[in-house]
């Protein structure tokens, strides 16, 4: 393969997922579309890059700084919601429920892939924590995202704080005889009084 | 979600086979990843579409006018290959078994699709066929490659050339039980004397 297209395809294959042959299509993607077609692909690039920062409050990614959340006065500022990343708050978001605050953490434990505490958006946690009265831990029902949250819980256990963690269950929707153990399991524990 | 990570995940969504999930996935890689790291894709995809020209002859890509393998005086100019594509020429190219000259159609016959014979690169056939003897297709093996195929031999029989198609049968450490009817036939009719 002719050197230009060589260094096209090993950019595309630091993108999340892709090997490769998808890298390759790609490069060839590239070559084939039309100059004002890579021009605004290249300038949202650097547009995304130029303009949207982490806010130094929650670590959410906006345009404004702080971010529109939590500059927002008309949400409770006594409650903040733990997500692993940003497309779980917008997931939260969507929804319409909650009208508190976020704090990304940019991850989850995780030790085999060297994660630690360290690298998570901890810090920052500890320090908003004067006026909270609720932490809801929203990191996914993974083995990762428990072991998170019980890191999450001890190092709060000391403040006097409410701390909760969103609800595990058979999705709604879904099949009680093909949910899994774990999940029947969650979703007997957690049964609700109606 | 952000206008400039709607903008990006839009410019994402056109790159093939990409849906909504898998751009906005793309789109937070961009946001997370390092300047050095966004100006070496920015100038890879820049570099790529200034440096690689489709060749006026095979129409494969290249640095070169013509192409390496049009300007190779060691290659045998009495046989064109016929591809669908350049990934194909690639491939083939790999073989190292394979010594003549190219022709990249761009595409293949596929009138649902809107790809008719005005689409392809089959006006520049016709026009280097000039001291060839043989023409060998190695359009893909699908509906839409063998109708180009025949159509292909249909326009060039008037001329003194012979034509070829690539073998179709069992694939090399393929399974007899597995295989399809159609692949089964094909590797029967095209059955050699050993």
């Amino acid at each position: 393969m002719i050197k230009p297209l060589i260094t096209l395809t090993e950019a595309f294959k630091r993108f999340p997922g892709i090997g490769q042959k998808q890298a390759e299509r790609f490069a060839f993607y590239i070559l084939k579309s039309s100059e004002p077609d890579m021009e605004n692909l290249i300038s949202a690039i650097e547009d995304a890059k130029r303009r949207i920062k982490a806010c130094p409050i929650c670590c959410s990614y906006s345009e404004k700084t702080p971010c529109e959340i939590c500059s927002d006065d008309k949400r409770d500022k006594h409650i903040i919601c733990i997500v692993e990343n940003y497309t779980d708050l917008l997931a939260i978001e969507k929804t319409g429920k909650y009208n508190g605050l976020y704090h990304v953490l940019m991850g989850v434990l995780s030790p085999l892939d060297g994660v630690h505490q360290d690298n998570l958006n901890i810090k920052n946690l500890i320090k908003r924590l004067d006026g909270i009265k609720e932490i809801l831990i929203a990191t996914n029902p993974t083995v990762e995202g428990d072991a998170t949250a019980i890191y999450l819980s001890q190092i709060l256990k000391s403040r006097e704080l409410k701390i909760t963690r969103i609800a595990k269950g058979i999705p709604s929707g879904g099949n009680i005889e093909y949910a899994d153990e774990i999940t029947l399991v969650n979703a007997l524990d957690g049964r609700k009084e109606i």
